[in-house]
């Protein structure tokens, strides 16, 4: 298949989109983000790449980090990892602190915010500091993407910081139930540090090789997790990557990714390919606009869908 | 690929493990039920049938039924049914009713029994009478699964008649919403009746065929869906189809499928075949023990999960 | 002190008010009332009775009731009742079916609709038929009010039938928690004929008279209830009294009493008399505007609050 | 009435129940209390003082110093502090969260900890300091309980802040809606230290004077808060100073109170006096438990209760 000649049309197609929704603007950091932006990348596992747009300019990839983070306590901890953290959907936001509270203490799944600092807090816990966590976050991230230059915006991080007391909340509320090692503020810092890395389109597609192909990057030739927690982290991406509209990406794109208040999205073609989107300005779900909407072009152009 | 041999391996294989878990006895009627049972078919669009063990013997298809009354009242109202229940996976049974009440009597998906509840009026609004509702809910189940006498077991309706009222309040919190257009009692009774139907595997294997090939089944030639429906109702079965287990199913099976309390559990491979599997006692989720086995080792030995 | 002087004044004083607010619309009966009425009646432990306004006129007592059959219930069951209905007040309205569902079905009060439909079932029970049970309920009312020809409005009765959703949501809900031994829909149908009783202000300030005298009618010389359970009535009406306003009732009336949404509000100074004040239009909490304005003048003037 | 004789005879009948409950251990300082304790005292508007018991040794007073900050903050703010803070019970511990959540971060009332926490929060901005507060706080308390040497327990408060986390998902909460001026971690220490403060029987039955006598100290002739404030602060001890048990307090005793999880309970007689009553070991609602009992007999003895 011609995947630049559909990248191409997507580009065309989804141009009056561009800059429709409403950039994320909970921190002033983010807010200043020029909407009017589109890039997409296609990685195959043969390594050939495929970009239209600003696929080369790197932003905030906020909650996309969290497919690195369980990837690497799976690798950690295994089925360990299943007694801190659920792999259900969850429901409205609304509910978040309802079923932490009835299910004491016990995050639904590693992509809602709860869920993704007790990841945090188990990788602090293997290495015993917050710095070496992250210097190891970062190098996961550089592996697995190939750039060794990929690094934090610390300007997002401290303003993630100043804004975030609901997810301090939630850090302590688990805490309270004994479900985090550390400090909930030591783990909220380095959870909001590590969503304040930034990538591009072009680096996130590579970074989902790995999961494409059973766990092994084809191009490193390097097995970062088994084929069944490969498996596992794709399932978990179809049914909890976009927070309340899990089940609309479901069917209108039918792949297992997941999206980032800074406007990516990463995606995963099982067998085939990774795939990054990005368009700041987001739908009211929280999911890019523009991003939504050039990946259901994909699958519909090239017939990819799982369903 | 030798579907029969494969599922003559699995019938092997999932045997000392047929029993285990627990019949659903919260109504007498199922209670009854010789746990030791079990059966599965397989058949492909171009309607060749593997079988093996019980795969004859009707049994209570419960839940499954809702995926017939949401195909059914898709058709009906296309797009304007989602503006009276949603698509995205629901949280823990406790949140039920409190989901109910914070998104004002507006169920999360088709899939719950409040949702079910609201599908099941629509039906009758449309037939206007809830013996001609019925009536066409057997007669759409007995044309895509090809059998003309399936029926409903008056005794189990009875039963769940004797022992619902957690549908019922339900089903009156709904109406108290103004989400119901019909009586709650006679929506809640019509939907015990539906779900009372009693199926073989083989019947269900079959009836699940126009989901796998687009809306169209294959054999009769007919659509009873567009091809965009089908694909809404497979994303709703892989995100919603488990209850609380939709994670651990999307992740073990990776199938589209849906479970009932019966021990039946069906599932669909886009593009390839509609599957039934059945054993009546149940793992803690409510979903049948040897059956869920059964269909990660169809999915392990063909490699048909869409992850 | 000249209570019929302070009565004058009041009704002078209250009269801006009087028709402020909003009558309950929720049943087309109780939405037809003309809310420019008002009436108080005060009655001491002696016997003399005290009058302004329209408090000969009967309405609609609503959930005054409540009292009634909790007096009731009590004294067949005394403190085996609170196996199945607590004595603590409850939070907002919201709270209502999550705290049922989180308390497993034991309503938090008896003054909280799913309480007082607990305490309805329990005299059901205990006279073994729905029709007896109102039959003695009226007795009761007659016996303490000492007029023989109160009853039902069977319009407000259907009417509240007729919409009375979520009340049948509770029931249910209760019933599946094994805490009703009826049927929930005679519950709450026997729940709102008790609602739609009608009487005067005169006659509910003489229905009283036993709470404010320790459980015994000073005039009658009849015992309706132990000293110990009249103070626990009278507790749980300063507690409970007032939905979600307990709070500013207890503040700004400083005496045990329970309103309806007919705009009726009992009140009992004990060891001195019953009150009762009635105008049908309501503030935000449900409550009588003028009514409780009235009873707040009432015991600035004679000094009676408790505080 | 010869108070001194009835206090001796109280503290002979409570006698087999001192020591009976359980310590609070949820903070190692308090689980070190010795349970077989127990004081009690009186003090009438004239002065006259009544004792038995250990009443001079002083205890954690923990939650009834919440009296003492909602009667500065009343009468900094006066009623625009109900905008930050409601008067009305709350529901379950479970509820907390959820009514937090639901009511957008503003606390039922100022008893339970999300409302003590709010309520510090203004003393903080309008002392612009935490330890001018707490100075303030301190200052307050030695001048109505007349004793000049009243002070924190450092242990106490740094075991609350090494264990406190769900007070301080609570204050996060609270901030992320925009309901504390300060910082949330501020609030709580500020929070917790006034909890440590350590008094006596004597001097706690003293600090209720000025609440038994309508806002003014009638041995200092000093008032420290308005009459209706008084009587709102009454008000909301009654309905809202036992955690879950308030209900139970009010039939039981009858008296507006306050109890701390050190085992000390205050209560107003208005008109009439002050009394406090301690005893560590804790019934299973964290009220002490032959401190509650002494209150009934109390009351009983005297005749002194509201109903």
């Amino acid at each position: 298949m011609d995947y630049q000649k559909i990248l191409d049309e997507i580009y065309k197609e989804v141009k009056p989109y561009i800059g429709k929704g409403k950039v994320a603007d909970y921190i002033p950091e983010l807010a200043k983000v020029n909407p009017k932006q589109f890039g997409m990348s296609v990685v195959t596992l043969d390594g050939e790449l495929f970009s239209v747009g600003d696929a080369q300019k790197r932003f905030s990839i906020q909650s996309i980090s969290k497919v690195f983070t369980f990837t690497m306590a799976l690798k950690m901890y295994s089925k360990e990892l299943y007694k801190r953290v659920g792999v259900e959907p969850s429901g409205t936001p609304f509910n978040s602190l309802v079923q932490l509270e009835y299910e004491h203490g016990k995050p639904r799944n590693p992509f809602i915010n709860a869920g993704a600092i007790v990841v945090t807090d188990s990788l602090i816990s293997y290495y015993k500091d917050e710095f070496i966590t992250l210097e190891n976050i970062l190098g996961f991230i550089r592996e697995i993407s190939k750039k060794g230059d990929i690094n934090i915006n610390p300007q997002v991080a401290k303003s993630e910081m100043e804004h975030g007391y609901r997810n301090r909340a939630l850090a302590n509320l688990i805490k309270s139930f004994g479900n985090l090692d550390n400090d909930p503020i030591t783990c909220v810092e380095t959870y909001f540090k590590h969503c304040a890395v930034e990538m591009s389109c072009e680096e996130l597609a590579h970074s989902m090789l790995f999961l494409a192909n059973r766990g092994t990057d084809p191009l490193l030739k390097k097995e970062f997790c088994s084929p069944t927690q490969a498996k596992r982290i794709n399932a978990v991406m179809l049914t909890c990557g976009h927070y309340d509209a899990s089940g609309e990406f479901a069917f209108h794109v039918g792949l297992p990714g997941k999206s980032g208040v800074g406007g990516g999205i990463v995606a995963v073609v099982p067998g085939k390919m990774g795939i990054c989107v990005w368009s700041p300005a987001l739908n009211r779900y929280g999911n890019s606009y523009a991003g939504t909407i050039a990946l259901e072009l994909f699958t519909q152009k090239t017939g990819l869908s799982i369903f």
